[in-house]
This record gives structure tokens, C-alpha cells and sequence, in this order.
């Protein structure tokens, strides 16, 4: 029996999650859909990272088990013939039989971008939050320092998970802005449910005037009873690297 | 009685093509009613190109007259309000009661674009071509070279047009390649039903060595009975821009 680990692109817009639900396209499903019809038996795939509705990935992982010799180096190409163009599998390799996706990563990579400006895009909001009203970036950047660390994430985690340890590290918090495109890249050990999206929700209240980034510390430590910003749309999201 | 064109942006994949069909989601119908919803009165809107299924566009233009006294600036706001993150309206502006969208122009601008590799994109897939054999880019750009002037096109008009003059003038068709992205751009006073899909699958042809460029000389000015290339998918396409 092998086991095999899969690097997965995907554009979520159309996907109501990476998670199989019944009767709605996900990304596991659409996987489950195109490995069983090459492999010719039943295939379940578990993932890095169960990333939400409308999320996007450059570099999910997920990892399967087969019984059948097939070439590593045919997995993609002939996976990618039975997906959607909006899933892509990038690279198929080996792995240990005790390897796990999720468990075994030492950190994950997310990217969050903004269109900050009048007008919409039909190109842009696509894979982007639609900020039209004036984002002040340099504050923001200041918030965003404010998570890298290790904390008691508690306040960032969206109600629905049932995790008990919410301790998590953030390695960098790093914000770009050029024109009306604002790029955040945040990577860490771990993150809770909806954790980055209500990160980049509290931060962009800081950017609006809203918050100081000195209620954003202690919303974070819990001397504030302000709850934490809003829940950032998923279409700004990108799952893009996992290291193990 | 005002009437006013509207510079439109779009990404054409979820939609049947720009113009209005029963059940099927297009362009026109998605600005006929934010037009209307915000107008309230029934609004038609003429379009300078009538873009197929999957097409997008940065620059497409229409018109619509209104007895209504809105102000211009308050249009492209308040009509994008009421259509889908896909369909945009850049701009409004007043034009003479005899300014026609389609009769007018001067010159339209595509763009059309091809991602050569092995592997597809879920996010560049949606804009582009995703030709996996190797391109030649050197003869494509010779070919391309080949359409420039004024030339009876009636080669490279689908069936389905009811026009009667198939002459035009192609004022440059460009060709840039960087890796894996190869971007077209090809400007002319005017272009026949899926003339810029068909000149650009016979520049694939060349590029993939099964015609050279003499032949498409030849096919062009019909003295040789090869048929021009397949048409190119639509996704590839963009109407960037029209000049009046």
C-alpha cells in the first residue's frame, strides 16, 4: 500500500468549501470524484487544511492511501484530465505511511489581499476584499506585528470549532500595499477556525480609524472587552504553502 | 432626452456571451436590470461588440437613452450596486443623441492570451488558452504579422454572420511571450464574427509546426484550400478598448 501526498491548487469562488458536503461542489469532492475514476477504486483524501467557502489554495496538501501501482509521475496529469479547470493537482509524491497533512506541518502560509478603491474589478474582487473606503496602510502594519508571537488565539476563533487548545504561534505578520492593492502574508504553526480572516477583519478596522493598534493588544490578552473585527470575506484568502 | 455611454468591464466566463438571451445569464441582461432597477424605466443598452460566450472585456462601451435626470457621476456607483462582482461600469459620460457604439469606432483593441506549459491554472486558466504541447514563438509572431493591412477576411468569418463586406483593417497584431504566458494584442477598425479566435488558432497552428507562415499567407488571400485554424476558446479573449 502506498501513501501519497498531493499539492493542490484550487480557485474556491464556486466551491462551498474544501470539506465534502452533500449536494453542493467542494474541492475534497470534486478530488474523491477524479481519483476514483483514475484509480478505478474508492478514494478519500485528507487535507492540510479544511479552508472555507470561497477560500483559495496555491498550496494545499492533502494525502491518500492506494493499493494500485500506479507512476507518480502520471498521478497529476491524469487527475487533472477528470477535475475542473478551477482544481488543479500540481505534483504527486510518496510519502511515509505515518505522514498526516495536518499534524505534521511546521507551518502554513496565507496570503490576504485587498482592492482599496473606488471601483470594483470583475478580475480583481474575485480573489480580493473590496475595500472602497480609505484604508490608512501604516497603522496596519503596526496591528498586524501585534499577532506574531505566541498567544491565546481564543478571541480569534470563530464560534463552530471544537478545538480545546487555542494556543497558537505566528511567525510573520507582513503587509504590503501598492496602489490600491494591499498583499498580507501571515504564517504560523497552526490557525483556529476562521482565525486569519478575523486577524485581517480587526486589522482593517485599525486601517478605517476604528480601533488603535493598542486595543488591538489587549483584545488579543483579554484586558478589552471590544470583540475582535469582523470575519474578512473568504475571497480574499489564499492557502499558499505548507512546510513539513 | 440624454444619452449616455457607459465604459463596462467583465469577466465573461458565467455568462451565454454579451447579448440577451431567454434563461441564460448575459451581460446585457445583467445591465438592462441594474439599469432599469436604478433608472425605473424599462432601459436598452446598444453594445460597440457583441462578445461571445467567455468572453471578457475591459472596454466594452454601450449606450442608452434616458428621460430621467440623474446625475452622471451618480450612475456607475449606483448601477454597480445592482450587478454581480462579474459586470462593472467604469464610467459615464453624455454623448450626442447621434453617437453610435458600434458605427462610430475607430479602432477596437483584443487581447488574447495562452498559458504554455504542462501544467493548467486554476486562476490563469480562466483568462487564457492553457496549450500544453510546446509553441514556437518566433514563426506565430511572423504569422501574426501576416494580418496587418487591409484584406477581405471572409476566410476568417464563422458561419453565422449575416455581413455582407468582410473586408477590414488590422492596424498591428502583437505578440509577446515571457515563460509560460504568451499575450496577443491585435488592433483594427473592426472584426467579423470570431475573426480574432480564428486568426489566433491559425497562429497556434504555426506555432505548433503544422502550417508555416507562407500558408497562412496563402489562405488568407485564398489561393490555398487549407482552411484557417480551429477557432480559439473564448476564454482566451478580451475587448480591451475602443477608440471613437
Amino acid at each position: 500500500m502506498a501513501k501519497i501526498m498531493l499539492t493542490v491548487q484550487y480557485d474556491g469562488t464556486d466551491h462551498a468549501g474544501f470539506q465534502m458536503q452533500p449536494n453542493v461542489p467542494t474541492v475534497q469532492g470534486e478530488l474523491h470524484r477524479a481519483l476514483s475514476t483514475v484509480l478505478q477504486e474508492p478514494v478519500t483524501v485528507t487535507a492540510a487544511s479544511r479552508t472555507d467557502a470561497g477560500v483559495h489554495a496555491l498550496g494545499q496538501v492533502v494525502t491518500f492511501t492506494t493499493e494500485k501501482p500506479i507512476p507518480l509521475s502520471n498521478i497529476a496529469p491524469a487527475v487533472n484530465d477528470h477535475l475542473p479547470v478551477a482544481v488543479n493537482v500540481v505534483s504527486a509524491q510518496r510519502v511515509a505511511e505515518s505522514f498526516h497533512p495536518r499534524y505534521d506541518a511546521v507551518e502554513k502560509l496565507y496570503s490576504y489581499r485587498i482592492l482599496n478603491r473606488q471601483l470594483g474589478s470583475p478580475f480583481i474582487s474575485r480573489y480580493a476584499w473590496h475595500i472602497p473606503d480609505d484604508l490608512n496602510i501604516e497603522p496596519m502594519k503596526a496591528a498586524a506585528l501585534v499577532f506574531v508571537g505566541r498567544y491565546d488565539f481564543a478571541r480569534f476563533c470563530a464560534a463552530g470549532s471544537s478545538v480545546q487548545d487555542t494556543v497558537r504561534e505566528i511567525y510573520r505578520f507582513d503587509i504590503e500595499g501598492e496602489d490600491s492593492a494591499i498583499q498580507m502574508y501571515v504564517a504560523g504553526d497552526g490557525f483556529l477556525y476562521k482565525m486569519v480572516r478575523m486577524m485581517v477583519g480587526t486589522i482593517v478596522q485599525v486601517g478605517l480609524g476604528r480601533l488603535t493598534v493598542e486595543q488591538v493588544e489587549q483584545i488579543l490578552v483579554g484586558t478589552d472587552d471590544t470583540k475582535a473585527g469582523p470575519v474578512a470575506p473568504g475571497c480574499g484568502l489564499c492557502l499558499v504553502r505548507i512546510d513539513y
